[in-house]
């Protein structure tokens, strides 16, 4: 018997309805605050995937990659990042500011684990050519909006690099070891402190920025530490301020000890945490677009994981109700083509219908029915369509009424 | 500079969004018909894909494979149906009939040609369970329903497997050779009956079928020739009462030619024709389950070509008026603060708003409003907002008025 391929899954029927459902939020807000759809193919050249300097260069053997019948190296896109870089790069002509979303499976080779998949879900959205804090402005005001559509309790956690690295040099650690011990601290979700302090330790890096940090919950605290004029402080500071003016600062929490990958980020970062579980995050990173050979462009962005999301807190997602469904059967002698009626009558007035594909009988019927969850029942019965009536049975409540097919 | 994978490309802005709303419209009428959607990954076992017997099996050449890093043989998907069949034959705990649909992209390495691509989309709606031509009829009927929605010119040919080989039989073809002339004929749409005849010939089997084909417009025609108690004249005889019962006949056209790759095929077979292009097909195909290691069980499906319809009749295809869209800009001293207020207070009220993020000056902010084919225009203007007023300028009249934000 075949099976799926390691550390991939099948969606089915409610799982998979929810998961578009929430898709379907994402594009619907990412629309609203002006985002332009972008859909790249699962497919890219491997040196682009690989490129030197890139996040990909560090992950290459997580990079589903093969060589194909016309001898081109070729790879299954590890984000939706990368992609966006290239197509920026080597569309020079767009318009600034580039503002795009983009929702789709993603591939890495991970050692399978508890929550961890080889394929999942991405939905990213960036805007590019723009340097003010204002570009984080949109891109976490669209973020509050998807969480708050979604009904979940949700926090953006908002921290930026170069305030990150200014406290690392206060607290006395050397410039050569900066990048190294946000490496570290970077890590504190997983170890927790006394993790964070063991592993400086062992680098034989100086362990003051645990006490530090530990203090630094307040954004007016560690802008004190560095010196308001820093650019990281000066940045937030907008940002902040932006947030606040229209009410989504509440949703927004500053976090000092945020970094998320530094090599890659050049400003401000953040995280989504979805009732206390980081499911997404992003940051700016002002060198993508030359790195694959655009022109020098700022650009930010963040992306949720949207398989992660369902899997911490599916649960709480509820997708709105949904047009009442109702099956059809026919009883006794009654002929097919007459069910195919009723039922095309009712489809013809929206309704979601299903009926009796097995010419089953009565019991099988409404045991199906039963199964299947639906509330309302239609029989159709000879002797009822004679006078132009159906049956209609509320499955719930057992009230039975005829009714003309109009009347349901 | 790097450049999509050959015969893949980059969808964007207004064209992903008329792709999107394709999909959304299969989404939406395949929920109201009750089938349920099935989600799998891009990735399958390569034993899978290319199973002794099946259509992967022929097109073997075409499937982009490799071996992955735990020597697992793997291949794209080369169509949804495949996967179907694992999903049912690994889960015989399904009720029947299981209706499921599915929506993604698929791969093949084709040699890429106008219109042809090596990777696209399809949406598939298949009924796995039921014998009857009430499954073709269910089939039929979301089929029509969809590209009713999308407005569209379309007709769906149906033709039966049976039928045909029946047909030539009796147009003098041997048994041995009717598998090999119906290939041929199924090359009509390419190659013209002139081209069936000279390949018929040069196969050395007779030609007579041409003759009785060109004949053979009307379903009773052919009823008459082959006998109407032949299974395939039955099947689609109950199959056209039922759609004439719900008027769905003026749809659904007799194509008595229609083979559509017979080896697969078992019964009913249907395509699409929209603006006289095929954009898709199916039909029953009763050993799909068993092949992949289930039970035998019945099955019947259509799938749509959703890029090759968007490239055929994109143009035809309106997407309904969206909700107006506002571009927000600041005008002299005007803080950004201020702006940001204004941007989220239409927000809130569900209005799709863009705002400057270059700080550009009004005269580029017009020129970029025109350019985004924005209508409507907001002035955050220093003096206007003493007044808790901005400035709406409509682009097209040039209408220009102060209100208050509540009033736009």
């Amino acid at each position: 018997m075949f099976k799926t391929v390691r550390g991939m899954r099948d969606f089915f029927g409610e799982q998979e309805r929810k998961r578009q459902y929430v898709i379907g939020i994402c594009r619907s807000v990412f629309e609203k605050y002006g985002f332009e759809p972008l859909d790249t193919p699962v497919l890219e050249e491997l040196g682009l995937l690989t490129k030197k300097g890139s996040g990909g260069e560090a992950i290459r053997k997580e990079i589903y990659s093969f060589r194909d019948r016309g001898d081109r190296d070729l790879g299954m896109r590890f984000d939706l990042t990368v992609p966006l870089g290239r197509y920026v790069a080597s569309n020079p002509q767009l318009a600034k500011p580039f503002k795009r979303y983009a929702i789709g499976k993603v591939w890495r080779y991970d050692r399978p684990q508890k929550g961890r998949f080889r394929e999942f879900t991405q939905a990213d959205v960036d805007i590019i050519g723009v340097e003010g804090a204002v570009a984080e402005f949109e891109v976490i005001a669209a973020t509050v909006e998807v969480f708050m559509e979604l009904g979940l309790e949700f926090k953006v956690r908002v921290n930026d690099r170069r305030l990150l690295e200014a406290l690392v040099l206060k607290s006395g650690v050397s410039k050569g070891e900066v990048a190294d011990c946000v490496r570290v601290v970077d890590k504190q979700d997983k170890v927790g402190w006394e993790g964070v302090r063991a592993e400086l330790k062992e680098k034989g890096i100086s362990t003051e920025i645990v006490n530090v940090l530990k203090k630094s919950a307040e954004f007016e605290k560690v802008v004190r530490i560095v010196g308001s004029r820093k650019e990281g402080a000066r940045t937030l500071k907008e940002l902040f301020a932006m947030l606040k003016e229209v009410g989504l600062d509440k949703y927004v929490e500053f976090d000092a000890k945020l970094a998320r990958g530094l090599d890659y980020y050049t400003g401000p970062t953040f995280e989504v945490a979805v009732e206390g579980f980081s499911c997404g995050g992003g940051g700016r990173y002002d060198k993508l677009v030359s790195l694959y050979g655009g022109k020098d462009t700022p650009g930010t962005g963040i992306s949720y994981g949207i398989d992660r999301l369902l899997d911490v807190v599916g649960d709480k997602i509820k997708i709105p109700s949904k047009r009442e469904k109702v099956f059809v059967f026919g009883a006794g002698k009654v002929e097919l083509k007459e069910v195919v009626r009723v039922v095309g009558a009712l489809r013809e007035r929206g309704i979601k219908v299903e009926m009796d594909l097995m010419g089953r009988n009565v019991s099988k019927n409404f045991a199906y029915a039963e199964k299947k969850g639906f509330r309302k029942v239609v029989i159709v019965g000879v002797k009822e369509l004679k006078e132009g009536k159906v049956t209609l049975k509320d499955l719930k409540s057992g009230n039975e009424e005829k009714v003309g097919v109009e009347g349901i």
